[in-house]
Formats: structure tokens, sequence, C-alpha cells
């Protein structure tokens, strides 16, 4: 991890880290009505977080709007893969701490942290590779929210950070994500202490898939975009689902479950197409269906 | 993972990738008898694929000669490590793609996924270790195989990629060894895009264990083996099989288990040979056997 | 890993990778009262392995030193870190020889075996954050101790090497923890050969979390446990209890578990305070108590 003197003495990361309207938003104009920007074009769906005043918060309306976002139209055949982005220097500063004061009660606390881990298993869930493009500082939920998604890219200034403990509420819940996703030491160094990771030692440890400098850190996601979409939806789908799924079974298991999906892959339409093309030196025309093989 | 240009833009790598009678074999002649080449001396095994024509795919024939290769006399104390190397500038190009065309019923491509699981899976059940020596590009099933070795090295040249999604069959056999060998997110994203890692990536994320320059890989790979075969078979044997045993287990039955074992080892003839020769400054002598000190 | 001759061949490392009387101790004065010393001042409690003639091999009695050490009055709110280190080149040897002989009896190997594995998971359920802060050589037992511990900060010229095998009694115990800490492959080739790995191979493959010079070492672990000591010793606890129980689960049983913690959390006294102090820019005061916010 790189060295950083302590959250308290630093006020400036600190002040990054978490949001709340006290610390970010007082005396400001209102956010705007879209807490997240949708826009899709040719198979690439792109959500922006776009609080960037609050330090793009997992409010309850944000992790609504998010959810929403993800949830849209999935199943149509012109979404092909999701990239979530962030307006401003914080890509996403974990959950809004007035929300979780004691002014709200239990029953909302509960609310907010039941939606964002329903968020964090549906990007899993979805049929289609979800990207985080992340340029700037992930901390707390923020940076669970990259943990979860399926690839991540960062440009080299990008930070992460889990610093719960040191506001007296730690990370557990993003815990479960980075625990999956980093060596046990380093996910508890981050943890015990906030300390964030720099890019570089993210993708050494595993957190993120690959790090390019800020100004090819569009062109860098949108190549592993558009690799994505050279391929069929459905293949990739079927792809995605028996991933998540091997990975929770032992080995025997996991083997025998596969094996028959290798098998039901070969009969759908576009896994005969694409072996045919190839061999027939052509490109491949997908269905994107599900449909077997006739 | 490196950058590279889609495989449909880049011809010669995704050639180079799989392997079929059309796009590597046609109007030349036909296959050495030998798919395998099995040489043995001083307790090392050498198992060669040997189809480079063929970019060393895993026909249901290539899977059978391994197989045998790996199994032949197994008990023998003068078999003490295994190593799996390649004829040719790929090590292994996966399925043989002619193989699972719809011109073949479901049942044969059945068989060539069971016996491809089977032999993967035996490769951690042998008593004596199994290092894959790797020289040059390791595709989808080819992929596997070295994920599947107990130890891997490799020269700095050589790749690694799972790219059966641009063809319609997602690489979910091979995910099973790669998810348990990497990141999860390198993992998706080699398995999303067919992209590449490179040797040092593949070193830095786990997926083989030492990486040096081509003209050292057999001296590194030769270093490796000897000092396996310096020490007692009985021992690596107890050693492999109750690491494969207790990963499976959660902590505190792992630790009771692994206990008993190390309290077993030590009644084992070499247990206490090892520990006398190394008090009374000599070199120890194995007797290799499961023998009970007496 | 590190390249190196074999150990048979290289005498020092081997002399240095174990511990007998024989071997080091033989002439010398017996050693010194306190096996494990134990010093604490504002929170840190620093436990230090003091046999360095015999390589802080793990005896019956450093291990029971070790362990009485590790439980001392451990819920006192003046204990809030621990950080394991020792004195010598040789941080740990793993288990004194001597005592695993045919000298004594089957009953006191297992009873070696089983203090060993009882300190080991021991580490993890102790209420602080336990540091292991390694300035040398660390193998079997020693690496295992090294890997057991949360969080591990070690000196460019540290080591850790796993070689029983080549004394004929396999690393069966420090597997477990290794196979939790390292790729697959890594800890087997460590396992098979007793090679060592370097500080810089041990950060890049996670089984420590951090390197430094030898000259920075105290600077930097400091920097940690003062780190630490700024948060509640309630919040971190119930955060590292947590985070081991959750790695245990399904994702979708750790999430559910963990979203009721995090409700749990801000309950605390100190779960509010340090969100009020965060809001009102002011430093948290913490309780460290379990108590509920009145």
């Amino acid at each position: 991890m790189a060295a950083a003197a302590g959250l308290w003495r630093l006020r400036k990361p600190l002040v990054a880290a978490f949001s709340s309207a006290t610390a970010a938003g007082a005396g400001r104009p209102s956010p705007p009505e879209e807490l997240t920007v949708r826009r899709q074009a040719e198979g690439v769906r792109n959500i922006v977080l776009n609080n960037p005043r609050k330090r793009n918060a997992l409010s309850l309306a944000m992790l609504q709007s998010l959810r929403e976002d993800l949830l849209h139209d999935v199943k149509s055949k012109e979404l092909r893969v999701i990239i979530i982005s962030a307006e401003g220097p914080v890509f996403c500063s974990g959950h809004d701490l007035k929300e979780l004061t004691s002014e709200e009660d239990v029953k909302h606390h509960s609310q907010v942290f039941e939606i964002c881990a329903e968020v964090m298993t549906l990007i899993q869930k979805l049929p289609v590779p979800v990207i985080a493009k992340v340029n700037g500082l992930a901390t707390a939920a923020g940076c669970q929210l990259v943990a979860s998604c399926d690839i991540a890219v960062a440009s080299e200034k990008s930070q992460f950070a889990t610093p719960g403990a040191n506001i007296g509420l730690f990370c557990s819940t993003p815990a479960v994500a980075l625990g999956r996703s980093l060596p046990r030491k380093v996910a508890l160094e981050m943890l015990f202490t906030g300390e964030p990771l720099s890019a570089q030692e993210a993708l050494m440890h595993g957190l993120i898939s690959k790090v390019v400098p800020e100004d090819k850190l569009e062109e860098e996601t949108m190549k592993i975009s558009k690799k994505i979409c050279e391929s069929s939806k459905s293949v990739l789908a079927l792809g995605k689902a028996t991933f998540y799924r091997q990975m929770t079974q032992d080995l025997d298991t996991a083997y025998k479950m596969t094996t028959q999906v290798m098998t039901d892959n070969l009969t759908l339409r576009d896994g005969q197409e694409g072996i045919e093309a190839f061999i027939q030196k052509r490109k491949p025309v997908w269905s994107h269906s599900q449909d077997k093989k006739k």
C-alpha cells in the first residue's frame, strides 16, 4: 500500500474519502435530477455516477438509480456490455454518511445496506459483462463496487481504500468483495488502517485487471468493450453464469457441471456458427439468441 | 493483459489459437504416430506434446496418449517428477475444433470434454509433482492444462489465452482451472475477450510460478526437477495428496487433518531418516517406500 | 522464487532453515529463561521471539510462551494491536527437530503439532490485529506463523521457505496457511522444492502485505500500528471477527450476515461517535467499549 499520513492529519483525503451534506454539499445548489446518467450505443451501455459534488456517494437514491440503469432492458440483444464510470475526481466515496446517523432509524440503515448488497450481487447476475472504469478515488462501498464488477480498468492515478474503521464503521460489507478479490493480508491491512492501494498495487494484487495512463482510459475500456461486442451475447451470458456458479463448487462438481455446459454450448446456433466460420475462415454471423442449432 | 488487436483483425494469432484440419492440417502429411513422446531418465519423466502441425491440439487421441503417459508405471520408485512440454511454437491450442462440429454427434462431443476434464484432474491425483514447461502460446484447454499442473515454468515469450468466446464456444471448462489460479477479474477479462496474458502477467497473477529467458527454460525446469528428486517419493506423495485435500476444507478441519498427517509422516521410515541425517550432518538415504519406521 | 542452489550443496541455508540442539545449540550456554519477550506501550504489544541461538525454533516451550503472550489480558482496552518480531537473523525456523525424533514418542509429536495449530488459529481469533514484523528468514512453521498473522511487513532481505520435504517431513501444516495466502503453484513449488521466496516475491504473491528497506522496518510497522490505535477497539474487533467469518461463507450468506453487522455497528456508541465526529469535523473520542449508543 502507498505510504500515506494518517487521515486525521491529512484532512484532504479524509474529506475525499467520505461524503456527507456537511462536509461536501452544504450551501451549494441541490444535486442534479439524474444521479446516474445512462447512455447506450453500439451495444455498449455507459452508466455514469453523476453526483460529483457529493463525491458520487451511494445514497439510497443513487443505489436505486444505479440498479435501474443496470436492469433496464437487460435482455435486449442491443445490450452487450455495461461500463460503470463516474463524473469528477472521486469515482465513488461509499455510503452517504448523512443517511447513517442516529437521526435515521435502524430500519432506514438496514434498507441502505440491503439495497447496496443487492446491487453488488446483481452485477454478477447480469447476462452481460460489467466493467468498472475508474479514474480517481474509490472508497468504502465505492471500492466494493469496483471489486464487484467483472472487469476493472483504472487510470494510474486511481486509488482504492476502505477507511470505514477510521470513522467507527468497519467496512464489513466491502470486506466481502475485497476478501474475494485480494490476498487476505492486503485486504486486512486496507480494512484495519484505511490506507489506500495505488492503481499499480491494486493490479498486482488482483483487485483490478488493467492499469493505463489517464489519457488512455477511454481507449482501453472501449477496446475491451468492442472485443466483447464481437462475441455472441448468448454465449457470453452462458459463460458468465457458469463461471460464477462453478466457483462455488468443488473441483469434481465444477468439472462435471461445466463439461455439460460445453456440450450444451455446442448445440447453440451460435456455438456451431462460430466453429464453422473459423474453419471456413470467415467472420461469424451471430444470432445472439439462445436458440438451438436446427 | 497485453494490449493486442482484435483476433478478427489480426488473423495470425487467431489461427495460432485454435486448431482444425482446415486451418492447419489440410494437404499436409498425416500426423506422426506418436502424438506424445515419453522419455524418462534419473527419475524425471518428460512428456512432450508432439503434434506441432496441429498446434498440439488436445484431440481425443492426444488426450488418451497424454493420459497413458501420465499413468504409466506411476508407482515406480524410478518415477519422481513429470514434466509436460511441447514441440513447436504453440504449447497447446486446446480442443481440435474438427471434433466439435455438428458432423460429430453430441455423444462424441461429451466424450472429448469428459476425457479432457479427467486428464486435468488426474494431474492433481498423481503421486508425483507435475511441471508444465511452457515455451510459446497456450490457449483454451491448453491454458487449462498449464493451470492444472502443480508447478509451471514458462519462457518470457510465452502467452496464455482463453479465446473460446471468439468462436462461440466459451471456455467454461478452462474457467474451472483459471478461476482457481487467477484473480477473478483477470480470469474474466481473459474469458470475455480472449486476449492473452504475457508470461510476466501470468506470473504476477499466479497462473505460473516462474518465468525465465527462453535459453534458461531447460536449465530452470531441470533445477526444480532435480531438487524434487532429492526428496523421498513417499514423503512428496503424502504431501501432495494432503495439500489438495486440505484446500477443500475449512481452517479448523484442515489443521486437524494435517496435524495427524504430520505425526504419520514422522512414523515413515523416510520421515525419521531425514531428521536423523540432518542432525548427523549427512545426506539422507531414502527408501522412497511407505514403510513405517521399524 | 529466487534461484538458489540445492540445500545439500549449499550447507549454510540448510542449517539456517532448521533448528536442532546438534546443529545450532551444542556446547553453548542454555537458552535464556524468556523464550519470548513481551513489551507493551501506548496500545501496542510487542512480542519478540527471543531464542536466536536456536533460530527461534517453535519448540513446545516457545509455542506455550507465545500463546501466553498473545492471550495475556487480551480484552484490556490498553491492548489495541500486537506485533510479533524476532531477535537475530532468523525470524523463525519452525519446529525444533530435536523434539520430533523417535527418541520422543508419538504422543509428544502430536502435542507439538497440536499446540502449533492452536497458536496459528488463535491469531485470527484475537480481538486485535496481529502484525508479523519480519527481518530475516522465516521457514517451515516459522513461515506458517507469518502467513497466519493478519498483516505482515518484511524487510527487503527477508526470505520465506517451507523446506520440510528436504528432511523428509513435508510441511503439511504450514501448507494450510500457505495454500490460503499464495497462488497454488507458488505454494506447491515452495513445498516441493524448499526453495525460498524473496520478500518482493512474497509481496507480489500475497504472502505479506508490505516490503520496506531494513532501516525502515520499525518505522513502517509503527505507522501501521499507530493508525490501528486511532480506531475504536470494539469496532476493529467486530470487523476482524466478521471478516474471517464471512470468508467461509458463500456470497449471498456473507452479504446477509455482514449487512446485519453493519447495522449493528451503527448502534455501537463508537459507531455513532465516529460519524458524528466526521460530520462535525472533529477528532472522535472512542469508548472502545461494546456498549450500544444510549
